[in-house]
């Protein structure tokens, strides 16, 4: 396993555990008003082992975050295949995920990102860095346009979990992956690999 | 006396400075912080007055949101001209709209309607009812998909408001309208008119 953070890792089911409770106390509460010790008594363990495992909230909420919806897990799935036909597979890879109960996490960070600053900054982040940059730069698509490109198909897919997720809206809610993937695959292929109508 | 509320339509500049101040309260604190007795208080008014023009906060609520965005004053720009370029001038118009200094109240509504699920319905309902289901009718688009066409150009929309307004991902929030338009409005068209890939 890697360790980026110079944490310990420490034992992995206490550490899993920990993680669960987590993303529970940021689902239920938001960033703001969860606690590392709401987490810990949610864990079973003492906060000072939450601390040490996983540093300050802002370290735990980022493993959080990166684990229900883990680019090197997903990414290879996507790119399977490569260019042809990213867009549906993106598109059913997302719809998998939300739909899974990994999704109300993801929905909660969501919520939290639009009414939060600083959650907004940590998605924008996690968004573009992790998932919409490594996916450009592995489908050998960088050009000048490459962030534009990104930006459009993350207005595509947040707005999908927008409307599907969180706002509820028929008949998005109904429909099926193979449905959005063949209704909204070709608009994330264009955003990826067609023409965006931008001169240079 | 009575209008389409019961409720008298009053003083034309009073009733204009109560909408205002209740924009501007909705905007700072949401739906649920904001309250008659703060808007009275900003528009100069005794909160009686509010209540006599209003009625409920809800009530007022209504107001203030089909303001900013009335259909009936945006729709006739986005169709004249008919089914062509619909698209794109749809992108337009809700750029411009959100752009104008009326989006901060947009914007304010879209972050209350992901955390609060009362409003969700209200948002829901307007965009359904009041925008979409209005602008398919009109464009003669009407079949048994045309909700989720509907459905997708709200997924498409609302996510471009999403990304651009709330999160504020660049280069979205730098490109210009007509480069939204020219990546956007061809997504929009394939919803409203094109193949979206459902059978039947």
């Amino acid at each position: 396993m890697a360790r980026r953070t110079g944490r310990r890792p420490g034992n992995p089911a206490t550490r899993e555990a920990i993680l669960q409770a987590s993303r529970a106390a940021f689902a239920e509460r938001g960033y703001d008003a969860a606690s590392i010790r709401q987490i810990a008594t949610g864990a079973g363990v003492d906060p000072a082992l939450v601390h040490h495992y996983f540093g300050t909230k802002e370290q735990l909420f980022l493993a959080a975050v990166q684990a229900p919806i883990d680019p090197r897990e997903l990414i290879p799935q996507v790119l399977a295949g490569g260019v042809d036909g990213v867009g549906a597979r993106l598109v059913r890879t997302f719809v998998r995920v939300w739909d899974s109960p990994r999704g109300g996490t993801a929905a909660a960070l969501l919520r939290s990102a639009v009414t939060n600053e600083w959650t907004a900054r940590m998605l924008r982040e996690f968004v573009i860095t992790q998932i919409l940059r490594r996916a450009i730069r592995e489908l050998g698509l960088e050009g000048p346009d490459a962030m534009l490109r990104a930006g459009l198909v993350a207005s595509q897919l947040l707005g999908l979990a927008t409307t599907r997720y969180v706002l509820k809206l028929e008949p998005l809610v109904s429909a099926t992956a193979d449905q959005l993937a063949a209704a909204i695959g070709p608009t994330v292929q264009r955003y990826l690999t067609g023409d965006i109508g931008q001169d240079g």
